[in-house]
């Protein structure tokens, strides 16, 4: 961990009012920790825009019954394979089907697969969390 | 499934034209399966903010390293585990963890799980896909 | 966490003599740590033969082209979906996949359904490792 | 997958009744199915015994709020990051916790890090479940 750096910032008020709201029902426990994130939060949308090495969650919403979704998830992950670490699979009732694809690779590789999935007849909702390897924000 | 109903869409030239590019990037088929997820996008979102079941992935990175950072995110999903089914914890490198919650319960509590993991001082980056049980999608 | 009680034992030279090097080379740190993870063991045993509440991982290998196998293997999942807590699939290759079903229920129903997933035909391999909810084992 | 080849084998009855008992309780649909799992089973040993490149299942019960455990099996993964492919976490209870590690890599580097994390003092049960990564028991 590098060292702390102190500086001021300049604000309208009324701006770090609002900012004061937030960042309380955010649970944060100071602006400085709350800044901290926003600038991360930056840098990893950074990340993602430059095709980065990036890590990205993908979470799936299917019904397991339409027998070709199935094959076509688990054929798109496999075309992708290189860039999954890890599925995890959970079946939220007798249709509905949970799963999260842990990924990491290059930006562009991982917007792809994302994208593929969530173009598959059947899949009813597709989200991409934007995460980091973590070595660039520290 | 229910049946399929075709009606007529009007649109401005110039936006089905982006609209087509769009979905072209996207890897659709077809403009019925693009609008098919948009409309269920807006359906998510929905039940998010009315507060209804929801479903939720919640991804984290943080270096183990920092021991309280380690300490603080397991009791913190202990204090929520009734909203949590399972995580999923990848080693990224030897300071990095990446942490997949999956998370289903009341939209607010899973929204208050994601902030309380995203504000505690270590966690470098967190993002909460906003998904669904799939029920009010079909 | 309850008290520690002291006591003695007797044992024949030679069976502790084996007992020493076993325990050295499975990293104990001494023999009391070592004994009570032989008693818990038993204890987990138990409860998996009088048909108590347990938790089970259940450990597949299978190859995805084959269709039925992807099918049936799913189906049978959903069809104990309340024993299910999560699953986890790992793309071990083009052809291999390896899929960790964490369960939790009564033990028989646990059991009946690793053999479910195991006869399944083009599940090469499949594993129970038989655990514990760990609320009888403090 | 290769061509099937048909061979036969002779059997003293009683024991051929008693494994027709057993895979009826175990739901094979035949017995060349059945004979088919116990010679995976017995090539799945082999591997383990001449230290290929294996996957196996660590499950570990413990209680997360004794501190030092929590970190200690955090640390051991690191420690063995190279074999360990993504590790599955569910909050059983308030206490208890229920982990999954899914790790490959030599057999006994696999073993090594099952024995590492069984030993670590408030580890309530750990088992290791030996698998394969499907190439040689095709």
């Amino acid at each position: 961990m590098s060292e702390l750096v102190r500086f001021g910032v300049s604000l309208e008020k009324t701006l770090l009012d609002r900012f004061d709201v937030l960042i309380r029902a955010k649970q944060y426990t100071n602006r400085s920790e709350a800044l901290r994130d926003l600038i991360r939060k930056e840098l990893v949308q950074q990340e993602w825009q430059s095709g980065s090495d990036v890590v990205g969650t993908i979470t799936l919403i299917y019904d397991h019954h339409k027998r070709d979704v199935l094959i076509r998830v688990m054929d798109t992950q496999h075309d992708f394979q290189e860039a999954i670490i890890s599925t995890q699979h959970i079946h939220l009732d007798h249709h509905n089907c949970l799963e999260i694809v842990a990924a990491r690779g290059n930006a562009e590789e991982v917007q792809r697969l994302a994208d593929a999935l969530r173009s598959i007849k059947g899949v009813r909702h597709a989200t991409l969390s934007m995460s980091s390897t973590g070595r660039e924000i520290g």
